[in-house]
């Protein structure tokens, strides 16, 4: 074993940050033992100095970031500050001074990955980052390497804990959105400001870089089309319940039928009990792989929290550190299929819409008239009728999402029909 | 890009390797931008000449695999014999001649990774064998790459798809063993011999690996206590199903309570249905994985077959010509630890009994005696009683299996027992 150590720079002493020091020094032999050399913490970049630190010495902290990476002497920059600036300027800089770069940036990444590996590439560096896609979960790797002499061309997963943990909350109790959004900011799954985690934005950012990885194609931030969830509603817990689904924030990656261009989204949707994925509880996060060889392939565990992303990033830090003492570096950006990423109207799916509509006669012809009328084929309908008002729950076979809006815009333009109380997507099935 | 191509060896045409050669041919662009040099398969040696392979220029056939893998110019041969000898030969013929292995040989690996992994690293050579473990899974690299920053305690999975194809179809049908195997049979999921799946065989082989790589330590197939299912009756079922559970057979490896060793072992045992691996149905596989740092992570997948094995194997070839092209190897064999593997007695686990007593009083006193003589703390049991026979179920806390069968040898020899009808681990909890 080479005796002289790794050098590590820790951009950022948070959640993440502090067990990557902390395992880094309990498991320095063990480290040194699967690495083929030492790995010392040669310095620390934190905001806010005066915070003791447990178990890194003090000699150790610097609030020069920059400083640090520009050192000369580091061989792996680990970067776990998250945000765009400065970790991108940061990471350029390490490349630059020949350091290699394990991030866990899911933001950067999904806006500025391709300049970043273009840069790493430049400088004959590795950019890892298991760590950015649903923590612990070894997900990043099997699909660009795993799964490399394979065609994915579904992925399909619950990628945001905070939001899995809310409507699993909202299933099982059958609170609203608000009540079980407060006991998650309670139980500290949710921050102050969850817009983030609700919003999808989240979701989306690792849904780019999944999209990206499975299609070698490369797929930005703004490719990904994004709706929240704080529109679900108890009553499409309810109507859920009726169809023997539940409804989960999913992150979809999709190749189309024909092969030639690729979808990504983001959004509430309905799953049947059967299918797996339904039944990953609380804060965990799952993903689904279809492939043409290896079939469906299904990755579990916790997505997020600072012990699990630790270990992703550890992971990489060994795989990064070992390329580096054979000389060789490991797979960078894969993107030459270049596939065209399509918007959302391209998507096919099916749907559960729900109609507030007059009860009268003729009022189910009409409304079935429209959807004829925009070439959506109807599954099943259902009509509850109370008081001269009634309610009509259509569930579609597939269909295009633009054919699908082209027949909502006209039926609320009906005079029988009073509302459009929601719409929401048929996945895994 | 290299225009000059990779030359690929292929031991093997049966229905994994004809896979392998279909998608090298299909796919060869895909596998050319992947690696960064186009891959062209050299030669192909199977036992039969004159059966069509479809696909493959008849010139690329031989049956002289030694002398293919002898050729010189070879730079990776693929594996898919089977069996250890000619494989462990042809493997270690290929490494003298300069050839990185892929290998898809879980009898071969669980018996002789060491002393190969040893020829492997002799000549500069890489030995991969994703396909040896649960098929198309990954798991061989998320464990020895994507936790090779954590410390993994436990490994516990379904590993053979026959077994859980069998155990499942008891479960759901109430069929008993020989009924549900001649199903498996028809459908294609057994072998005409099952003996290797239903005596466990296959699974303490992949155990032996999965053990090896997540301790760091030498565990070889005698090193994995194996027990079959072929007395795994529909009794057994209902006892599981009284207790909330479900019948599995269980890939189990754990590292002791004190860290200072190992246990490996393949048993049917019950577990609880809301632990994931219980609703892993048919011929999946399934793998749950507890480390230190990430928690628990599930891997699932299909276990087999031609098309989810080859694409664990083309996986594994993309790897290795990357890393050959970059003057490289990946991570080798892993034994620093190299913790003592303990024997069954040392397993600690919970039992599920049922016994056959006399229906008279002072019975249950008599057994209870018995399990405190051998430290064995009882959890609950239950006695149902009919015409002056009585049948008797203890469930037990956690006990050593050295306790427990010193208990059984105990119970025996009591007059009011009649008989140990069944005995069986609880696990998953």
């Amino acid at each position: 074993m080479r005796t002289r150590p790794l050098k590590v720079a820790l951009l950022g002493c948070g959640v993440v940050g502090s067990e990557v020091a902390r395992i880094m020094t309990t498991h320095a032999d063990d480290l040194a033992a699967r690495i083929g050399a030492p790995v010392e913490l040669a310095g620390v970049a934190v905001r806010r100095p005066s915070r003791v630190r447990e178990g890194i010495p003090a000699e150790l902290i610097t609030t020069d970031a920059t400083a640090l990476v520009k050192r000369g002497d580091i061989d792996v920059v680990v970067e776990v500050i998250g945000g765009i600036e400065p970790a991108r300027t940061l990471i350029t800089t390490a490349f630059e001074y020949g350091a290699s770069v394990v991030s866990a940036n899911k933001a950067l990444l999904a806006q500025d990955g391709a300049a970043l590996h273009a840069v790493a590439e430049d400088h004959d560096a590795d950019l890892y980052y298991e760590a950015a896609v649903a923590g612990a979960i070894p997900l990043i790797r099997p699909l660009r390497e795993s799964l490399a002499g394979d065609k994915v061309n579904r992925v399909l997963g619950i990628v945001n804990g905070t939001t899995n943990f809310i409507l699993d909350a909202m299933d099982s109790t059958g609170a609203g959105y608000q009540e079980a959004l407060d006991e998650a900011t309670a139980l500290g799954y949710a921050e102050a400001d969850p817009t983030a985690d609700v919003e999808g934005f989240d979701a989306a950012a690792k849904t780019a870089i999944l999209a990206g990885i499975a299609f070698h194609t490369r797929v930005r931030l703004d490719d990904v089309y994004r709706e929240g969830m704080t529109e679900v509603t108890a009553a499409d817990f309810a109507s859920a319940k009726q169809m023997g689904c539940t409804i989960k924030l999913l992150a979809i990656c999709e190749r189309a039928a024909d092969g030639a261009s690729v979808t990504a989204r983001v959004h509430p949707a309905m799953i049947p009990l059967s299918h797996p994925l339904a039944s990953v509880r609380g804060a965990y996060n799952a993903v689904f792989v279809e492939s043409d060889a290896a079939g469906q392939l299904m990755f579990y565990g916790p997505g997020a929290g600072g012990s699990p992303t630790a270990s992703a990033v550890l992971g990489d830090l060994v795989a990064v550190c070992r390329n580096r003492l054979n000389g060789a570096t490991g797979p960078g950006e894969s993107a030459y299929a270049a596939l065209p990423v399509s918007g959302m109207g391209d998507v096919v799916t099916r749907y559960h819409i729900s109609l507030d509509v007059a009860d009268k006669p003729g009022v189910l012809a009409q409304v079935a008239t429209v959807f004829a009328e925009h070439g959506v084929s109807i599954d099943t309908v259902r009509q509850q009728g109370k008081d001269g008002e009634a309610s009509l729950v259509v569930v579609t076979h597939r269909a295009s999402d633009a054919s699908l809006s082209g027949t909502v815009e006209a039926l609320r333009s009906l005079d029988t029909v009073r509302g459009v109380a929601s719409i929401m997507r048929v996945e895994g099935e």
